[in-house]
């Protein structure tokens, strides 16, 4: 099992210890990605009015939409591979077929 | 530009309504999503003795999560398809230089 790693990083302008199996450059990574996200929704309109629980529901809600288009981005992507897997297989068909049409014509030399 | 919806969702057991540009379908997965996130990290052990605070700092992290996972597969399936591109480039050549041999030989008998 690999180690265990803490790392002090700063979430929302608080002191926050994450602890994770991932390495300390990831969690990094991902406290820094929060601290975007909240400031990004901070300069909402309504943002001084809401109470907590919206303001913590609005983080998370934008952290699930990104969260999502990254989801489609793969989906797309997967679909991409499939259509070039069928595009090798059939190249490969054909690749083999003029291979043994080429021996023929040499051995009737 | 399309048209704003709006759809009232279950988040964390209180009715909240998320507006958006994206379909009422997506909106409502998002939340369902949200929940199951909220139901996992409920049975983590110290979640009774946690602050407000530390509760949406956790959902936010575990969302944040996902969302790096997705990411960094989405990478990978980009990495793949490049080596799948550079793959039918060189069998696209080959197919052009066995058709080209075997123009030669025919031309030949």
């Amino acid at each position: 099992m690999s180690k265990k790693n803490s790392v002090q990083v700063l979430i929302n302008g608080k002191v926050t210890t994450l602890t994770g199996y991932e390495s300390e450059e990831y969690l990094e990574r991902v406290a820094s990605y929060l601290n975007k996200k909240q400031q990004e929704i901070k300069t909402s309109a309504n943002w001084r009015r809401m109470t907590d629980y919206m303001k913590g529901t609005m983080l998370a809600l934008n952290i699930a939409d990104d969260l999502y288009k990254a989801r489609e981005r793969a989906e797309g992507l997967e679909d991409e591979l499939k259509s070039k897997d069928r595009e090798l297989y059939d190249l490969k068909q054909e690749l083999v077929d003029l291979q043994l049409e080429l021996e023929s014509l040499k051995k009737k030399r």
